[in-house]
């Protein structure tokens, strides 16, 4: 370990915090990402950044992509920021990837805090995003500034990229990737608890739509309700979730109860209560195990659905219709043996005294651009474990660790003088 | 029987089927009730009624009473219509009682016909209401019109009540009870397929609410759906159906699948497909048995549901919450062997050449207020079948029969020179 590097994030914690604090202050949701952003150029700046790139992502010239997913028009006033230390030479590049982007904070009467004001309690930094994942570009802009204070320089560049729309499909990361950014290697600091995660799922989102008979309530037994039709084929759907962790029996997995869960998120149905209701549809996410395309994924769905007309004859004249939703994130791997892997975990060793948990994530990330479409292998790897949630928060201590972590990764995978 | 009576109503048949026609061509959905009872008042006139009475029911001297159900804020241009032919003396009194409100037409592209033109199509007269009940406005009209041609004259009074707001509350039913109508008997023709109804089931709505624990949809094994709660929940209910029909085992529903259905009509729950739901709610109605009353009903369901912490310990900390939501209508029921029915069986018989069906209505009905709160022994007999649905239709044949019956029932019940 470069102890002298260690002795200078650490020296930098007050900062870390500060940082974080400051970023948390801004209300990120998507569309409202730009004074986060100019936070991010001023940060750049005053750490001798020799590169800033700082753009709207023009969406009409990914439109046509296979990854492209956005619901949104265009995305003026909303930038990308990609800032580049260039290395001195014989090293290897690394992208770290962070969004800017956060979840909207919900229900704020369930937050004991304003969710966009980083406010500091028992050790804790709370607010929406903390922990998903600005607690990234703060340990990320502390990290760059221990490599000075320590008189590190990378020999490989260093690539940081603050990218917008990453809760609502990638388009930013995506943006990047054609703008021709691409590493030796990329991390991806998503909340995954200081696991190292090689493999991430991908996801898919469903609506199904399940058909009964409408008829008269007090005499219901001459209707077909679709409530119950439908609460069957949610029955059935755990089987196919069994079956599917079963067959992508990925070792990176092995730990996690569900590891591709499909998980039904919304149920609306019917019109009236004194009606048999005739159509309920309910809409859901479905895992994606790295290594399936997104095709075999759909059609497991479409046959498994299909299949249910042999359990009730119902179904045969009135299957469940599948119909997928525009979001989908393609799953992405890179071996367990993969170099940045091994780096991240001496890294992590070093600074924390025992060896990392492998895991895969339990949802899509932006390394399903970056490991797929932008040629570069990518690691999952953040201190954040609280997410998309009231009181979203992260540990003062985590995040410290995480920065002295990513520190050593850094100054090892791309090399030092 | 008397013959000569009939034969003056099957003379009348095609002026039956005109009257129908002409009534279903009213769009009479609440609060659009004002042409149909002119037209029901000029057809009084015609048929020298003693009195017409027409008035628009005062909300504000009803809201107090517990029968009281509905969600408009005055009934200003939806008049009730009462026509009284006076007996001559010494018979018995009969009310009928028609509700001119029908529920809306829905999805009109379900519908092979207009819904308010009065299509005749194969024998059948079709439109919203033509079941559900202006076949009964008809009848009756067309009854008096015989009875008039063949030279009766009753000896009890015959009150015609043409009232609104039936299917949403039965506060028109109420305003003629507070305005002092009330009768030996009573008859209601809501579509009960030609049965004969004594007893009629009341009816509860309410709403159900189910929690959960939200959570990232890829670890849902962290979190508690409450959509599989909710169907847990649902599942049960058909016990406490069942329970329901064994406990009141009533002698008319014993041929009824399901004597007092708990039909669940909608369900709603979750905010994002990729989010453990955390709350989901869904609305239903409950029958009330004839015999039980509103607060025996309510506590069954109530008691129910809160005997589930017993078979999922979730449901001690989150049980699930039930909302009674305001419509709900008594049950109500005379004597089998009531004279009223025993006048019904016998003039059904006469005319049909074979004995009626007994039964228990399978919905509420406005003999919930004549038998409950207006002192007025009430017989649901109809002649409707289909109802409430696209394509909502009458026989002809059917629709005279019925009158036929009623014409021999009113001459029998209220005595004849």
């Amino acid at each position: 370990m470069d102890r002298y590097l260690d002795e200078q994030v650490l020296a930098l914690g007050e900062k870390l915090t500060q940082r974080l604090v400051a970023l948390a202050s801004f209300p990120t949701v998507s569309g409202k990402e730009y004074d986060a952003q100019q936070y991010i150029c001023e940060q750049l700046k005053a750490l001798q950044c020799d590169q800033i790139d700082v753009w709207d992502p023009d969406i009409e010239s990914m439109r046509g992509h296979e990854a492209f997913v956005s619901s949104r028009n265009d995305f003026a006033g909303s930038p990308n920021v990609v800032g580049t230390w260039k290395g001195s030479g014989g090293g290897r590049s690394l992208i770290v990837n962070a969004h800017i982007d956060v979840v909207p904070p919900g229900d704020e009467s369930e937050w004991t805090v304003p969710p966009f004001a980083g406010t500091v309690r028992n050790g804790r930094i709370f607010g929406r995003g903390v922990s998903d994942m600005k607690c990234a570009h703060a340990a990320l802009l502390t990290c760059v500034e221990a490599l000075h204070k320590a008189g590190r320089r990378l020999r490989g560049d260093l690539i940081f990229q603050s990218v917008i729309e990453e809760e609502t499909g990638g388009a930013g990361t995506l943006s990047c990737a054609l703008r021709g950014y691409q590493a030796d290697g990329a991390l991806i600091p998503e909340p995954v608890h200081m696991a190292l995660c090689p493999a991430q799922q991908g996801v898919l989102y469903f609506r199904v739509h399940v058909t009964g008979k409408a008829g008269h309530g007090g005499e219901r037994y001459l209707g077909v309700s679709a409530i119950e039709k439908a609460a069957f084929v949610l029955e059935a759907l755990g089987e196919l979730e069994r079956r599917r962790g079963e067959e992508w029996n990925h070792p990176l997995y092995r730990e996690v109860p569900i590891p591709f869960t499909i998980n039904v998120g919304t149920i609306q149905g019917g019109a009236w209560p004194s009606m048999v209701p005739e159509h309920v549809a309910f809409e859901g996410r479905m895992g994606v195990a790295p290594g399936e395309t997104l095709q075999q994924a759909r059609c497991s769905m479409e046959d498994f659905l299909a299949g249910l007309e042999e359990r009730d004859p119902w179904f045969r004249e009135h299957p469940p219709q599948v119909e997928w939703l525009p979001n989908r994130l393609y799953s992405a791997q890179i071996p367990e043996d993969h170099p940045l892997v091994d780096t991240a975990k001496a890294a992590f060793a070093q600074v924390m005294q025992w060896q990392p948990q492998m895991a895969g994530t339990a949802f899509g990330t932006d390394a399903s651009v970056l490991t797929n479409f932008a040629g570069t292998p990518t690691l999952v790897f953040g201190p954040g474990s609280v997410a998309h949630c009231a009181d979203e928060s992260i540990a003062v201590d985590t995040l410290l660790d995480y920065t002295r972590v990513m520190a050593q990764l850094i100054a090892d995978w791309c090399g030092s003088d």
